[in-house]
């Protein structure tokens, strides 16, 4: 593959690149920013420059054949803010990207989207590919508008998309701001001996994902004809208060966390029915839970940059 | 109430107006043009102004108790040509107009959505409710995220929104450039002794309302505490043959269609399910499809302005 990671210096996206890179794919990465987390890798071509400005990434996309969607403005508990913005730095991006790619003849496209928020409060668990589609909150919403746009320029233009429904990744290189990842900001918090705080009770159970696993599906993904969205997640649900038993044993550290009341947004549970992204790739995620999280720990304690520590 | 009707000089917008008049409601209408089938009417406070104008919006929602969402800056045949605009227009300014409806306490929407595309192919017909929502058009696509829009700000700002997924609407006042609907197009071109064409056989079934009734069933949902979506059609389905064979009655024409290869994004049957508006409000049409084609037509004989007669 000729690939274009949007996003390639982030926290999906740079794993992306080094799943593109075990695999000896050609790899261009278009960021806003350069690496942030390690030193830029020589044998990637880094284009600095936003998602907005057409000119910068019809420039990334020349002599690409696969593109790799892994931006995005807003986190699920953030978009709200602000949905006008949300869709315009979004949606009406990604469909320009769209309009760019239908110009310069790439015909393929790996699209990040979210199997935590596309289907709102699912009606049955484990939730499959299938389920309506019924977000409640603005990620949610211009995540499934980005799909239904993907399919439809499939459609129009030939361009064959492939949607990942991720549950909710975490690992080395994850923000850790509050907002992107509970295993992240839980071990960051255990890290700097800050309080933890969860709503609720601590009986909200979701779907973690390693980020390799993630990305390494990506990868097989782009390389295969298979469209249309996948469920990529453990397949298996933990409750936070799980969560912090494997922080524990992982960390050493005794740690109590601050109850506050439950969020009417968080439904009970969230797992998702992997069997589609099984059945057409043989995949599944090699990293166990409490595997991962003691990556994450070293990760953080070894190798996060100092200057990005907060 | 206290209405604003946005749109309210457009095709459907202008039957809301009577229907709310005749009702003795008070109506404000915000238009980016004044009347253009008709003189301006007296009891009606009119404001020219651009949906994208928010100064001009905010103020003309000033006092207003309930929204009459009434506008689109496409049509379904027409969005897919600009899926950013299509984004840009309809869907951002219709959240900034909730923003404004929520800065300004209005805390009732009608918003009109569309039964004929939002659904996707259908998996059953007639189509109901509940029938998950696969739009294939930017058009659809765009009410979709509306729709889902207007569920989130009922939730964060307490504004009570119904949605009305209307069938084909037809009669007085439609445009009939081709692009708003097949019977005032077919009734324009008999009139005008020009041929009429048809995509496909003319087995292609919709479902047509005319649309005073969809105008009083606006008036009686905005009034209701009813809050969600609503299909508002006849619940009946016509061939574009059968459409033909009602015209050439209503015309006194023998009218020859030209018949040209069938278009792959159209749907063979689209009838709505409209047994939950019926439950509801206890609504149906009381416009029969032939007694409707015989008011269009003499509008069109007898009304119509000649100055947009093309």
């Amino acid at each position: 593959m000729k690939s274009l990671v949007i996003g390639g210096c982030g926290f999906i996206g740079s794993h992306v690149v080094d799943s593109l890179l075990a695999r000896h794919h050609s790899v261009r990465v278009f960021s806003r920013h350069p690496e942030i987390f390690r030193q830029p890798l020589a044998d990637v071509d880094y284009r600095v420059g936003d998602f907005a400005d057409s000119v910068a990434l019809a420039s990334a996309l020349d002599g690409a054949d696969t593109v790799f969607h892994l931006v995005s403005t807003t986190f699920p508990g953030t978009a709200n803010l602000d949905p006008k913005g949300d869709v315009r730095d979004n949606l009406i991006n990604t469909i320009n990207l769209l309009d760019l790619m239908a110009a310069a003849g790439v015909k393929r496209i790996v699209f990040m989207s979210s199997g935590g928020t596309v289907y709102g409060a699912p009606d049955q668990i484990p939730v499959r590919e299938d389920h309506p589609l019924r977000p409640i909150n603005s990620y949610g919403i211009v995540k499934v508008a980005i799909e239904q746009y993907l399919a439809m320029y499939r459609g129009l233009h030939g361009i064959s998309s492939l949607v990942v429904r991720a549950s909710n990744p975490y690992g080395p290189r994850q923000a850790h701001s509050g907002v992107q990842g509970v295993i992240s900001t839980f071990l960051q918090r255990a890290h700097d001996e800050e309080e933890i705080e969860i709503w609720g009770d601590g009986s909200v159970v979701r779907d973690y994902l390693y980020v390799a696993d993630l990305a390494d599906f990506c990868v097989m993904a782009a390389a295969s004809e298979h469209v249309g969205p996948f469920n990529v997640g453990s397949g298996e649900g933990h409750s936070l208060n799980e969560i912090l038993d494997v922080i524990r044993k992982v960390t050493g550290f005794a740690i109590s966390p601050r109850y506050k009341p439950a969020r009417p947004v968080d439904v009970p549970r969230s797992i998702l029915d992997i069997s589609r992204a099984r059945a057409a790739f043989g995949w599944r995620p090699k990293i166990s839970l409490a595997d991962g999280v003691e990556r994450s720990w070293k990760w953080l304690q070894n190798d996060r940059p100092r200057s990005i520590a907060q």
